[in-house]
């Protein structure tokens, strides 16, 4: 095991920042939902993985292999799937070392086609309803404090729908809901620009998810999710906006290229993602929006990928990316800004950025007890 | 002439319905910006083209001349540009026929690079500040009732500054030029997701905007400028979005295929233009929000056309649209929206889009003493 | 029944010209696939539609309804699905009044994931190339004359492959399977952006289709899907590009905002569908290229329209946009464009777009003996 | 000085390899426009930088520091402005110990509204093609090899022009241009997908440039800019097209979030910039194709940066990026691809990625006797 000391002039920060850095990746919380480890697939088709998990209970097995094996994944997302069997879901998260933390509603019926919550026919608003209420129903019974919401809601041409007749709809639904939570439960509404819907979403950006919230209450807070934009759109600037209106509730991380693609976070763009960590830091220090209060939730759809590979290699790209994050000279870089210094402010970031972090990412998990190399102690323990 | 009666029959619509048609084209407005007659250009330079106006006071000769032709383009923008002779505007309104609508501030300083009221330096803040209140100054003379905001700010680079720090300088100008506004005078605040900043922009969407205005009070409203999205952007459904929020103050019409391209309104996409009208009108319908409210600006770029029939075209576009818009059925719409019948819903809409309406706009000029083409009338004149 | 005489005034165009357009319309033939009236969905599951076609026979009788309706869509695209049943086919084929203008090939095995032809494993582009073989042999039976191709081939990750290789792999297995090809048949290569690949994909634009097929000879030609392109992308002047290369083979129709959205054609766009029909009525009229060597070809996915009306809709669209464009002034357009009128030339355009063609569309479907309303006459059938 | 043998355990790379590494770094050769270091700007107007070149002479005393800072700047691109002084080019060249590696065409007259070598009206083309003459004048003066040429030829508006008339314009210029050249110069030919254009343009895509070149002949190179496509655009698999197609001449780098937005490269993606150079070093490794004969070109637009450190944070992340790239463990890479290992492939990219290259790159510097700091030494250099 290597010494912190020896870092101090790797990194050339000092000794107190990087035990600051091991500190915080050793309390590092990431939210995975079970149907990570699922067969998922395109819309032309589900795809059978030869290492897919059978069922939600081996899903929350391989889950609580992949706490087992880095430590900062024990809080799962349950999704509410038919049938749901309390009882053993509080069972199987105790054995797997695992605890619920957010419960996610799918929605049935027409959801689909015409919408759930803002479909036109209340019998269809009524069942939305009822699915919300049976989340809550296991919110109790697992203790799991957060509701995540997420709509199909949409239409697919000009004129199918009036816009605003939908939003009153989708709104008065939602205080229904809204009005269910229990005092210590959270309401996070994902808004999210198209597909399944192709001509409108009717929670579509974050203006839109703030302004339900502030029209529901204070347990109600925004889900941000990285593939929900449009290109272009500047995501750590996005994520600014939100915390300015105290709403920011859960960030949901994946990668992609076009549209809701759903890769492994920071396989594409990992510096976009460093970028994302210090501005919640920046929050964090400078306007009292502590991480903690933000569930940090892996919504990704492994299709090609090895589930249990890919979901270690996402962890990895979150540890980095926070990692480097925290080795930022922030007073440095308020001193570049501060004067307009475009270039080098610039680079202080690039400077915290260039680090090779793995180190002291190897330091952390020995410190922990943890395997050094998350993958090949899983390629071991698969082979035996 | 034609006879109202005769279209009875051509557009399926009561005889009653087409007068309101006819009407509601006699009274539209459209407000016009100076810029649009003066040299304009790209990134790669200005372009000197033959039959620009010399100045501003050549600019609003042509303007009347619009105006003269067409009957809706009475009301301008004026920009504040550098040494305002406020008694020559009056003089000069007056004797085209014109009146101001709106004064649109620029801002000098290093607006373009760093930033104007967002920018770290406490003398470029008070700088913008003043440009402001000269703005309110020469609406004061003219009777202009809107101040149009719109800003540079924004960064290149990742690191260059903090979002919320700048929000909050931001925020902290607006609120003293908002203090220093008349009772009577609207404050219209424009938003842009970017350029000329490149990687973020400080007030980029409309719920940034929305924040903004809710912040300042009742004064405050919104600019929505057509072209200031993502691609992808759903603009019918921003626009509700932004009359749900009770602050949509203005319109900026234009066209693009790739960013703020400016290019004429409906030259590109003529539905859309009819989906916007059409979104206007159920908002006036349906949520009291009447279109009288709302100012129609003309926000182009007029680089590679001819600038005079480059109006004339923005304007036929614009009563193209808008007068489809006004012949949909909408109580048919409303039946087929709640039954979720999507194709016919959808064809409803394109029942009043496929119309040809030019001879209903020829008779609505030839009964308000204007040329039946006024394409045809430019040329003559110019000819002369 | 009017008389094309008093389309004279209404349209501006010569008796001569009307008769041309009629006698166009009455000879378009629409190629439409069966997956259209099959139930379809999106990556978040298939939905089971209450009009959809139990299987491919039902679906091919509903074709034959269209068919019967619209007097255009007689062909259609087959797709290899297990177990052809050939003799079936040319049976229900000949009672439907139909033929099989194409077979569409599905991969199976490790398209999905790794990639069929452009696989790195030699038995998966083994089991492509039979699969193709088995498409050739359906062509045989039914006398298709084109064989349509396209990939789900390509990368999630950087790194995953090397572009090269796999290019030079895809290329390989497609010399094959062209060597296989009748004299007279079209092999029809179509490329794609993205989706269901997310980092790349092995045909992805037009410049790699087109030098494809320009390895393998003269019966390869490319297929332009409206909705493989990224967003911005002009395609009037990519059919343009393509036309250039000599390759022009297909069009694959639908509408679309975001990506391969699939939805009705000229739905969300009509200008767009209308320039469309405008190139390629140039590409005739100065370049030599016929329409009538072009497949127009229906790409649709209707998952929450009802599926016959949005047939009905898709081919009203079509018979629109290209009576439209039909009626373009080209001498007075060339005389605008060889002068640099822009507004000019632009509004010629518009003015044969403005035109209401319904009432053309009525005559030539009446003097074809088809049901002035093809809408009308769908429901009153349903109903009986 | 570190020795190379320390690295060996930083890198897990053998000795042999970094040497290579060192090797590669020490002859690398960057061509910069003599622009970078002049005044700049957006189409809101040009920006009066406090820190840019006067002149042309100037700039060229820049670049002149800016090699001798980092030993990889000594090319530049001269651009054809009116009245070039050839002799003056020689002597100031030399003092500053650069070479004229490019000469880049400006075109006057209608380039910038109806085009140049497309436009409709012969004198523009002849005018066009005179100044590519001057262009070849300067070459044979300064002994230039490459002849760079972008055009702003394009359309605003559906209808303004036909597309296949124009091509065939530009393609007939084109010819006359080719056969100006000495036998020893390459025409470098730039596609742009917009702007300022903002309809189509007449070289829109690495497609048609390809086309261009493979009429014009052996001497006729593609030039490929990393801001010239639409988003979403996979720009390394983009280049193998263009190595594929033989036609591959030059890269210009710079990066962006929305169109050509040319900010410095890598500043906003390193990891593209680290993809860009592997996918370099792959064509190079597997397929013959040298990165000698690539130029590699920055094209940027310094508008609100400092020019100077602007210059050395560009050259900076070039070299970064690139010494990763060198770096990557392609046996590994190559298992792991012919396995269909999707995560192993990835992380065998990113293994090389995440290494801190710093350390390297200043060993380099020191070896090559320049500053290991260049970013101290201009900014000791100018408080002098």
């Amino acid at each position: 095991m290597q010494k912190i000391e020896e870092f101090v002039q790797v990194y050339h920060r000092e000794k107190e920042v990087l035990e600051m850095v091991l500190s915080r990746l050793e309390h590092m919380t990431i939210c995975m939902p079970l149907w990570l480890s699922l067969d998922s697939g395109t819309r032309f088709g589900k795809i059978a993985a030869k290492d897919s998990a059978k069922d939600v209970w081996q899903a929350m097995a391989y889950q609580g292999k992949i706490h087992q094996l880095t430590g900062v994944a024990n809080s799962i997302v349950w999704g509410s799937m038919p049938k749901n069997d309390v009882s053993r879901i509080q069972e199987e998260t105790a054995r797997n070392g695992l605890r619920v933390d957010t419960v996610h509603a799918y929605f049935a019926g027409e959801a689909a086609s015409y919408g759930s919550i803002a479909n036109v026919k209340k019998e269809q608003r009524d069942l939305a309803l009822g699915q919300i209420q049976e989340c809550i129903q296991i919110m109790r019974a697992t203790g799991a404090k957060n509701l995540s919401l997420w709509f199909k809601d949409g239409t697919n041409y000009p004129g199918q729908a009036d816009f605003t007749a939908r939003y009153q709809r989708m709104l008065g639904v939602l205080k229904e809901a809204y009005s269910m939570l229990d005092a210590d439960m959270t309401m996070l509404v994902e808004y999210k620009l198209f597909e399944p819907a192709m001509y409108h979403t009717d929670l579509a950006d974050w203006g839109t998810a703030v302004a339900i919230c502030q029209e529901l209450g204070s347990q109600a807070k925004v889900i941000v999710d990285l593939g929900h934009h449009a290109q272009g759109t500047n995501i750590p600037a996005t994520l600014a906006s939100v915390y300015r209106s105290g709403k920011m509730g859960a960030i949901h991380f994946n990668d992609s290229k076009y549209g809701d693609d759903d890769l492994i976070v920071g396989a594409l763009d990992p510096f976009r993602l460093f970028l994302i960590f210090h501005e919640m830091l920046t929050q964090e220090r400078l306007y009292g929006n502590s991480m903690e209060d933000i569930s940090l939730v892996i919504d990704q759809s492994l299709v090609v990928e090895e589930k249990l590979p890919g979901m270690l290699y996402t962890i990895e790209n979150m540890q980095i990316a926070f990692a480097k994050a925290l080795l930022v000279d922030v007073h440095e870089l308020e001193a570049r800004q501060n004067a307009n210094d475009v270039i080098g402010a610039a680079r202080v970031l690039r400077e915290a950025y260039e680090c090779d972090v793995r180190p002291l990412l190897r330091l952390e998990r020995e410190k922990n007890g943890l395997p050094a190399d998350p993958f090949a102690a899983l390629k071991e323990e698969m082979t035996c």
